[in-house]
């Protein structure tokens, strides 16, 4: 019987080796095996050249093979060993080219030498390799033989949409990225996470929200998806996160929304605050995946981000380190629970109003100890708070914040006194 | 000839053997005594069974005798001796019993043996004594005789009120409570204050306010106070506090209403912050008093409270050891001038609006040293500040925070400046 | 060839022996002088009696010579020695007198022996000279020949305005004054940076504000000014400065408006954040220039200073040791460059809105690099930044604030962008 954690990590061990791009066959499959835990999730096909706000849908991008043989006949770079080798939206090449020519192609770390870094070129047309610095080093003079096997054409971008009605249509929105190759926190620990959110979400006898969960590549997949969707989000989502770098575990970072106080960055830091008060805090300045587009101006939706290791401040960020062992069934469970709470927070909030005036007299309804003494008055406090707190005006999120409990230990006091009629929503 | 703190401590020893509870005819003697110094205080009584909001009037209790006769045939535990030794609104009993059953009704404090505790049952029938751990410790098994000659019954809930009208109808409103048998600091200190704050309102000439004061017994009194008043105290109150813990003299404590920026917040900051700036800032959080009601949602007084070492928070709180000897004429009386300070502050206030634009001509109005050199510039600083901030938009008091003056500092200049026609109030 | 600061410099050693005080012929001298390079420069005549607001133009004062011969007939204070000798508005007088009379006439700091102070007496007829506590020291009695050929009578208060006209009628506010004998840093520097400044103002080939600058005595100078021109101001000035102390080379001073968050405030604050982030910053509370007349209730104008070391904050302020030595061409010209930079920063801000939804591919323009690497995607930050602010909620002042850049970095590309049509001016 695996753990929640271990079964988050089985589906990244699963889509791994998948090799995705922003678009072509990689987020297909990426997306079917999802598809398979989320039967209703919903694949769009947009074309290549569809016009998104200032973008267009670029050529779909599929490789087969790629490999560089040295002047020895040895085949020194493998895309089967790995699909970080190969820039992505490599042009197709096949071509026998002395070492000076191939340097201009090749793309190390000196500073990092055993790993191969994560380079993409997919608006400008180039071919290239990548590769640890350990393995360009002794390249000596000679001829080499280099091909990629790949094809840019017309075709589309996809995605996968998948939606939960709930009581009203005012919904939450979650978005993670499908266009990574293989690496393991940034990034397939983001759709990993979310799909085991969204089946938690599908299991959810009620919900107050609605749920909008994409599955897309980053930057041109939000655009995209934005520009077919922005309108109706303007209008009804009323949170959202970002859902990415969530699988180390080493630390809990928070990334705000530029408006920086939506209910999103309320909920994000009330749950970090509660349950891992030493994460760390970044500024929107620090920003760098989809809030970007989220969050531009005209788009303004409240979508903050919860994450591990932030992307571009851990060291294998980009590279081939950052593999499966830098994720962790532990890191992954963490990350899901955090977001998890935040979902429960906003599905449990409500504004509530006391029903009397003054204090209630809890004795009679055995809600207070009947004994006064010096001690009794503490133990009934947290419940004496919110009813003190209760005025209508603020919401029980709000309030937790304000008497310094977490909202989860609020939630079955609050449901107590609307029960005993003592508090109502007037939300 | 006694100083004001002497009189106040007087007032205090005169009051401190009368055994009060929440009704009955320890409150009623209470009130009868404070009516000696205040002859329009008015003595309302609100019958058993009264609904107030979500509480009914309880039974009335009286007491007027009862101990504990040990196997040997001595008196161990006496209400003669002192009144806290019986549990409050203990039900008559009259048997002899074994220790063990003994047992289930003894009260007192392992960690404070010489301390008699404070217990009340107002609202479940029960009886019982309370007493020191020391007296308790040597008690030994076989029979007891023990007799509460108590009686609970249909009677009324006593209260008092005090009105004085000034210039306008809104008010000031001073709350203190009389439901506690004989302790000092919680609670004889605030009825004691708050008698001579209402002598002293009594003798102003003129009051820009009116003001109400009530004497009640704690929760119960004011919840009924407020179900027959509080449309008019909302429509009227500009500022309140709850007079409680005024007694000892080991520090000044401020705890603030629950909107926290109320008028009677901002003076009492005011002044705490000119005269005793190492007072003790509580939250509303930690609140225990009649504040809980007055601030409650629905209710929404501005009422704060000035204490000296605030209830719940020194070592002989609801016990025997606040006695007489934990109050002091100086405690009393700091209390009292802290709380006259707000009262005059409040009195003062008012929103002053300079008449000419730019620095009025200090000089020829015999306002301004005639001589300009490096030090005179400095001489008139505080009028010139208070004529700069004087413009429409803030009261005397918000200048005095503002300009870094107690307000008394600025009342005389305010006046002058009113007189010579160079500022005046648009409030 | 002189750089700016010598040429200020120089402006400051031509104006320096000139007798200023708040009327007569060395206001009119020094304002004839900087007519010469400013020659659009207005001089207004206002006439003794005139009533400005709550003051008077008071006598015209001028002055010839001034002595003090002692009893062994050596003329021991000299006015052609020093014109900081005369307390300003000395009445005349030709007298002997012992030396008990004469000493109270006589003004010395016994703390700076070596200065003569700088003492003035407007309002009240008085005669009195001024002298080193060294010089004072020796006197012995004996009969005193007292000299003051000066003159009090009818005439007018002389003030020099420049103004400006721009793209709208919306103007920014310079103000300096000229009424204080020879000293320097209080008060050459402030005339002679602000006759530099409207040079350059002069010399823009367009202006996006019109721009009034006046030249006037303290005080009485700018209570008659704004007497006759507050309610235009009071339509048409969105900053303004007071220009005053800064020519020394210690420090940079900052002294906000009355209402702290002015335009003038802001850009003040980001220039000296930027440009000199160890600035002396002073509360309102420390004014003591004409900004108690610009910012008083009912002018209300937004006027904020920038200063080198602040009036009254440096031990030879209001003394003759305040001479030329004191300022320095290094000095002049910090205060001028950061007074320019807040001109520049005034006439560059606007209200940028992106004009499309989510970032803009900035590849297919030439603005991204289109290799995406580990390092790249910092490149682009500050424009991206930028483009991420630009709501049409704040203006470039507000976003470079927030983006925790200089406005001066933002500008060209803000122009690019709009050069582009990726953003527009919606202000």
């Amino acid at each position: 019987m695996l753990t929640s954690g271990e079964k988050i990590y089985k589906l990244a061990e699963q889509l791994f080796p998948i090799c995705r791009s922003i678009t072509g066959d990689g987020v297909r499959e990426t997306l079917r095996q999802i598809k398979e835990r989320l039967p209703s999730l919903r694949i769009h096909e947009v074309p290549t050249g569809t016009r998104c706000f200032d973008w267009t849908v670029p050529h779909e991008w599929n490789i087969r093979d790629a490999w560089v043989v040295d002047p020895d006949g040895r085949k020194i770079i493998d895309f089967q060993i790995s699909n970080l080798h190969v820039v992505g939206y490599s042009t197709p090449v096949n071509a026998e080219m002395d070492l000076e020519e191939l340097e201009q192609h090749l793309y190390s770390l000196p500073d990092q030498p055993n790993a191969i870094p994560y380079v993409t070129s997919y608006y400008k047309e180039r071919w290239g390799f990548c590769l640890t610095h350990e393995q360009r080093q002794p390249l000596k003079p000679g001829a080499y033989q280099v091909m990629i096997d790949s094809e840019l054409k017309n075709g589309s971008l996809t995605y996968g949409e998948y939606i939960l009605p709930g009581q009203t249509d005012r919904e939450v929105f979650l978005s993670t990225y499908v266009c990574h190759p293989s690496m393991g926190n940034n990034e397939l620990s983001g759709p990993c996470v979310t799909t085991f959110l969204a089946e938690w979400l599908a299991g959810l006898a009620e919900r107050q929200y609605s749920y909008r969960i994409v599955f897309i590549p980053e930057t041109i997949g939000s655009i995209t998806y934005l520009s077919r969707n922005y309108e109706e989000m303007k209008r009804c989502v009323i949170a959202g996160f970002n859902i990415t770098c969530v699988g180390d575990d080493r630390t809990y970072s928070y990334l705000p929304s530029r408006a920086e106080t939506t209910l999103a960055d309320r909920v994000a830091l009330h749950v970090l605050r509660n349950v891992h008060p030493g994460f760390q805090r970044y500024e929107y300045l620090e920003r760098g995946s989809d809030e970007r587009q989220y969050c531009s101006p005209g788009i303004d939706l409240p979508v903050a981000s919860i994450m591990r290791s932030k992307f571009g401040c851990y060291p294998e960020y980009h590279t081939s380190l950052d593999d499966l062992s830098l994720i962790s069934p532990e890191g992954l469970y963490g990350a899901y629970s955090v977001l998890l709470k935040c979902l429960q927070c906003i599905e449990a909030d409500f504004v509530p109003r006391a029903t009397v005036c003054c204090e209630p007299q809890l004795g009679k309804r055995g809600l207070y100890p009947t004994l006064s003494s010096k001690d009794s008055a503490m133990a009934v406090r947290t419940m004496m708070n919110l009813l003190a707190y209760a005025d209508g005006q603020c919401t029980l999120l709000e309030i937790a914040d304000k008497i310094g409990r977490p909202m989860w230990e609020l939630v079955p006091i609050a449901k107590r006194l609307c029960a005993e009629s003592l508090m109502k929503n007037v939300g």
